[in-house]
């Protein structure tokens, strides 16, 4: 008796379960904009849940692992798996499924290289979307860039954007802005997921943005690996963790660049940014040459203070503009911010009378939406 | 005691069946080249045997899926499963593993688009791999180009090779090859998995062809679908299969590369090849647009027949070069020779007075080393 009892408990709790989970997810899913050809999943509602399916008939355990939550999905006659994740925030999403512990690419979804791994993404539409939408404007070209590099010793790849008016103008020279990715992403990213050749073909087109060069290049420094892990009691980032990057950067990638592509080589028409360990080499790397670089841009990559420029003053006289770019929820939460509060050290930067630019993506956090906001807004202030 | 001698005879079938299989396998396995940074598998060993390894420590079968066939993985203690297929050809294979059921791709690997999605593939080393190695020769670019197509109403992707001399000699003006991709493949297949930039970059620098521009564009046309399932009693490929892609390359295509790039907007400046699905859209364009193409190549798609020439009579005086490429085993099993024999029928077209070169890739299927092959001896006849 006690046994059925509590079976007949544990039936109502699941029923219970079921019913809650099914009133609160709105049936209105559409296809995410990042799925293959012809493929209906993974869904996105206007909740910003994410709904995954997968055929897996002999299974006894599908999950979906998004945002660091691994979502149990539920199987029905056919051995289709079907789930949702909670709400997401607008913008880009890595994720990936796991199949009785396996953990695989969901294969429904065009493939992005973050978490140090190719895998799965999902796009949750954004009311900013206009931003990054694929228009009929002029489209400026993203070449895959092959070249010799003499600190390595190896052949490199990097991306390059040219403006749309680059093929036409075949005198006119162009500014160029060094553009990183984050810590287990790679030169693919920000042309990709990060749509940064989308968004300047529509700042250019509205006036909004002068035309410039992209370069986008693998900061990711083997065989020392700059995000090495953290060590008790050591400085982190450790000393010279950017000067991989810095010395290909300097000597292979600036001087190549400049040399076949139509460029104003100088300070004033040279920019650097980066995301999160992209804006941290940034910061490494345009500190010690202002020369070099005229502006800077970090998104979720801390921040310069004060102390910085006193080590370096004649960062004062060469930089035009220094952005500072955080998701709201980076801000709340207190992470990200190497080198104290990044509001207050820009404000005092600003004090000393270097030009600065801090912008706050609202309600996203440490990912790409962040970041795409943030070059939006970074575009439009660069080498006027 | 009956059940005693059986377990005793499944134990000692599956022992000898475990020492057959172990003395078969020569364990010198390498990682693929196509592997994601830093991942070990899938490997490849010098009998051409592909052997994968998935996490999945609650599955109850995992099987590796490649050529057409699955094979079994065995788990160990810790969850891994391991498993190898039969010797593949030399070259590029696409494949995915099933787990529990599932078909997704092997998270090893990096992603290609082929067999209608992205997924999988292997590289099993080739005794030619010199003539697509990655190698310290100056390179050309590949671009990504988005234009607005009129014929379809929506905007379009192509890559555009650019030839290594292109930026530093501005006032210098190239021919370029159209050359498509097969059906489920799309216009990223050219310039990854089939490496039409090195060989081409190998072939430059080693001066055995002359520079020119390759634009690869997506022949998959949509709603209409080139590739309907066949429905029995109609011909096949049904009439007008390849307008679609006809009408944007006429109309929409090479306009806009002659408009954009340094070319030589002329026949004989102008080369139109494929592979299977593209071979069969490069005859059914050519053949009525000889004075557009001055140079024909199909590889593993068919070929050109006397009673063509008959029905096209000017192909024979625009044209300046047919070449038709196939696997030695496509031509063995006899598949994949629609319109006729095409050894013979490439002889009859010779005989009529038009220049012909017949390639057969030794020990190749229907598969992208005979394609890269095909490439690499159409590549040196062009445009000479």
């Amino acid at each position: 008796m006690k046994t059925a009892v509590s079976i007949l408990a544990v039936g109502l709790a699941m029923l219970g379960s079921c019913l809650m989970t099914q009133a609160q997810v709105v049936e209105d899913f559409k296809p995410s904009e990042l799925n293959q050809a012809g493929k209906e999943y993974p869904m996105v509602n206007s909740e910003r849940r994410v709904r995954a399916q997968l055929l897996a008939p002999e299974a006894t355990s599908v999950k979906l692992d998004i945002g660091g939550v691994k979502y149990d999905m539920v199987k029905d006659e056919n051995g289709l798996w079907t789930g949702e994740s909670d709400p997401q925030d607008e913008g880009f999403h890595y994720y990936q499924l796991n199949v009785d512990g396996a953990s695989v690419p969901d294969p429904g979804t065009l493939f992005f290289y973050g978490a140090s791994r190719w895998g799965s993404a999902v796009e949750v539409p954004a009311a900013d979307a206009e931003i990054y939408a694929l228009k009929n404007v002029p489209h400026g070209v993203v070449r895959q860039h092959l070249y010799y590099s003499k600190v390595s010793g190896t052949i490199r790849r990097c991306f390059v954007y040219t403006p749309p008016c680059y093929e036409s103008n075949p005198d006119a020279r162009y500014p160029v802005l060094y553009l990183q990715h984050g810590g287990g992403e790679d030169e693919t990213g920000w042309a990709s997921q990060g749509k940064a050749n989308l968004i300047l073909d529509n700042l250019i087109a509205d006036g909004k943005a002068v035309p410039f060069i992209i370069v986008m290049d693998n900061g990711t420094w083997r065989p020392t690996g700059p995000m090495a892990p953290r060590r008790e009691g050591e400085p982190w980032p450790p000393a010279g963790w950017a000067d991989g990057f810095k010395n290909t950067l300097l000597q292979d990638i600036i001087p190549m660049i400049d040399s076949v592509y139509r460029t104003i080589p100088d300070n004033a028409h040279r920019a650097m940014a980066g995301l999160s360990m992209g804006g941290m080499q940034t910061r490494a790397i345009t500190l010690g040459n202002s020369d070099v670089f005229g502006y800077v841009g970090m998104f979720s990559g801390g921040s310069i203070s004060p102390a910085d420029i006193e080590q370096n003053p004649e960062f004062k006289q060469n930089v035009k503009l220094l952005f500072i770019g955080y998701g709201s929820r980076e801000l709340e939460s207190g992470r990200y911010s190497m080198g104290g509060d990044p509001k207050t050290n820009t404000e005092q930067v600003n004090a000393l009378g270097i030009k600065t630019s801090f912008y706050v993506s609202q309600d996203t956090a440490h990912e790409w939406q962040t970041w795409r906001r943030s070059f939006y807004q970074f575009a439009q202030q660069l080498f006027k």
